[in-house]
């Protein structure tokens, strides 16, 4: 929506100035080249490295991004490099200067949001992101604006394609983690370094952000648990398979009951039930819980080149709009906060008996131990497993969490049933 | 998205006049007495029928609808009428007054939109419409504001709880149709007028407001087919589960290659691969296909008093930020205009030879007659069906799409997996 008139004229060509060009600097830049009636024109491009080879003549690039920070005759900067420290100077630049920003990187945004919040209110200028959460899922301006003012209990998904897509070979395949690896590599759907999305720091960024717009928590990425599928098997795949499930990496912004709030990801034990066990290869899901909109479901493409650039040019129809998120949820919950400590049900594959009892894992009654398979599952804290997080990767465990966190007082033998029931 | 400040203020209390309190109008009433700090207090409630008894006071109701389009203490109108007519008369005559209104009455947006575009044009009101479509799913402004710039090639879906949850208890429980929708009816999911949902005048609404979003076409509704479940047996179901696929109402907005859009409505044979084959009950469910943004699929509640409201929620805060519809595909596709005539494979039942005949009904190879089941599959035209849709309706057929409508020089033999691939 926009305060344009219906009859809006075709607009004038705004200027855009491109700070990267990689798969989703150059499907942007495809994607307002073949639709030069979107009204974008790409007057400039900057990249960082003068000798790579590029699908466009070399007098296309020049190599000071800093330069187009302050050119009057830009209208709109999108910033899509690599690498998130260099990300945040420039747009950070770009905002003390008033102006307006797409970016797709999710690492910066998630790592620097109260900065960004800030730097936009003391020099009015606009940064949107739509691009750095689930690809071309609109799932920030969503939240942010047409659940504005719906009490949101939880949003929750799979919002890394390229550790889906391996999820998704090794079932369908029995191919081992390293052969589906290479293969999503191949596709072009994992980022430079795999272990940001196979050890789930690329979900964790997304769910951090979502967080602010969800209920107004501003979190420190690195207090948030992110536990990913580096060590999956497809003994892990067939365990899940046999009960009729999927394993998949699920992230989640879960308001609790009786206040707060908590984010985490950890692969998880998805139900033929549940709307995210459909989504397959990179497409990203999504499911919101509104108080009274109910549950909604939402998938799409969550990576590739015009996937992702698609993102930005909507950002960019909003930018020349004069629109930015209202972030509604941020001044109204004040009072949303982590609390101390959750429980959770997981399941612990490949754990030396000394670890099990550093996570204080008490084995549910249900089913304790799987020792065919070496399974070990049973109750233990969020925190825990955060704190032994590089442990248990260092070892080569794999966890699955199997139910729903929870506030540590609630009773912990709820069947998984009853957990997932709202899932 | 809105063009306040990061920092927004709580917002000074909006006087909402509701007109209308059936069931979206008493869902939104109470969603905004639970949450006081949405921001709106409801000023004046019209109601048609004095008489009639209500969960409120009696002094809280009053009976002029008029007079609340020229109270100037109201700031935002809701119309939540069931008589499309007179709905039309009310909003019509509040734009005329330059007011800002939200409605949720399909059949009447999608009977004036032209009308309902000129008045917005010359007198400077605005009236948005996303409890209108698919319920609490916010279709409206998805397509309109974040696809604005994005070339879609189609949207369609199930766009009507009630004849999805008629369709999903026939086939759970082997029920008859009228068990099934007696059921849909004392579950409050059916329109007042069943023949609206179940021979899909609603969803038609649906589709004909949407492609005005998804492609600038405005369309009579009258001119667009619409068959609908009131004929359809506990064999149709049993036919398509032997054939591992469920029938489903889906309406279809579908550009064509080489040019220009077409509407339709029909029961349409899915797929188990298809995101609309997991749509049950009451829920909603819509594909769209982007050029560049791929295939998206959303999934909501369709009907109920708290979706709805939450969605009329939704447009009330957007109002307030005095945002509007981009209509951005209505000036960019002068050119977009219905085919001449399309063609399109389906399956009829309970048809005479005589109306088999008039359709032109070319049996197909593959599965020419189904003597046992009085199945006839053949290929037929768009326009042959809408010619003979309520000698059909008035017949007891029972008609159902097997493929994509395509334009009739396609060549006729496309195998169903060919057909069905993009969907």
């Amino acid at each position: 929506m926009s305060r344009l008139s219906p009859t809006n004229a075709v607009p004038t060509p705004a200027r855009v100035g491109l700070i990267g060009f990689g798969c989703v600097g150059q499907g942007l830049y495809n994607i307002l080249q073949q639709h030069p009636e979107a009204g974008f024109t790409v007057t400039r491009i900057a990249v960082k490295n003068p000798t790579k080879l590029r699908p466009l003549p070399a007098n296309r690039f020049e190599f000071h991004a800093d330069d187009l920070l302050d050119d009057p005759e830009l209208d709109l900067l999108v910033e899509v490099i690599d690498d998130a420290d260099e990300a945040f100077r420039l747009v950070g630049a770009a905002l003390r200067r008033g102006r307006r920003v797409a970016t797709a990187n999710k690492a910066m945004v998630a790592r620097h949001l109260p900065e960004l919040l800030e730097l936009q209110r003391d020099f009015g200028g606009t940064l949107l992101y739509e691009a750095a959460v689930c690809g071309s899922i609109p799932v920030i301006r969503t939240i942010d604006s047409y659940f504005a003012q719906e009490p949101l209990r939880s949003v929750s998904g799979i919002f890394n394609g390229s550790s889906n897509y391996v999820l998704t070979r090794m079932r369908e395949d029995g191919s081992d983690y390293t052969e589906a690896l290479a293969e999503a590599q191949a596709q072009g759907f994992a980022e430079t370094d795999p272990t940001l999305d196979m050890a789930a720091f690329d979900p964790r960024s997304k769910a951090v952000i979502l967080a602010a717009h969800v209920c107004g928590l501003l979190l420190n990425p690195d207090d948030v648990l992110n536990l990913g599928i580096e060590h999956v098997s497809s003994a892990d795949i067939r365990y899940a398979a046999a009960r009729g499930q999927k394993i998949k990496v699920v992230a989640t912004v879960q308001l609790l009951p009786g206040g707060g709030a908590t984010v985490y990801v950890t692969p998880q034990l998805v139900p033929a039930d549940s709307p995210l066990y459909a989504v397959e290869r990179e497409y990203n899901g999504v499911l919101v819980e509104g108080e009274f909109a109910g549950q909604h479901f939402w998938q799409g493409r969550g990576a590739g080149g015009h996937p992702t650039g698609s993102a930005v040019l909507a950002d960019l129809v909003a930018l020349r709009q004069g629109s930015r998120y209202t972030y509604a949820k941020l001044d109204a919950s004040a009072a949303v906060a982590t609390p101390a400590d959750l429980g959770l049900e997981v399941y612990i594959r490949n754990a030396s008996a000394d670890l099990l009892a550093a996570l204080d894992l008490a084995p549910t009654s249900a089913t304790a131990h799987d020792s065919a398979a070496e399974y070990t599952s049973g109750y233990t804290r969020l925190s825990q497993l955060h704190q032994f997080r590089d442990v248990l990767r260092a070892a080569g465990a794999f966890v699955v969490r199997t139910g729903r966190v929870r506030p540590v007082t609630q009773p912990e033998t709820a069947s998984l049933e009853a957990v997932f029931e709202t899932e």
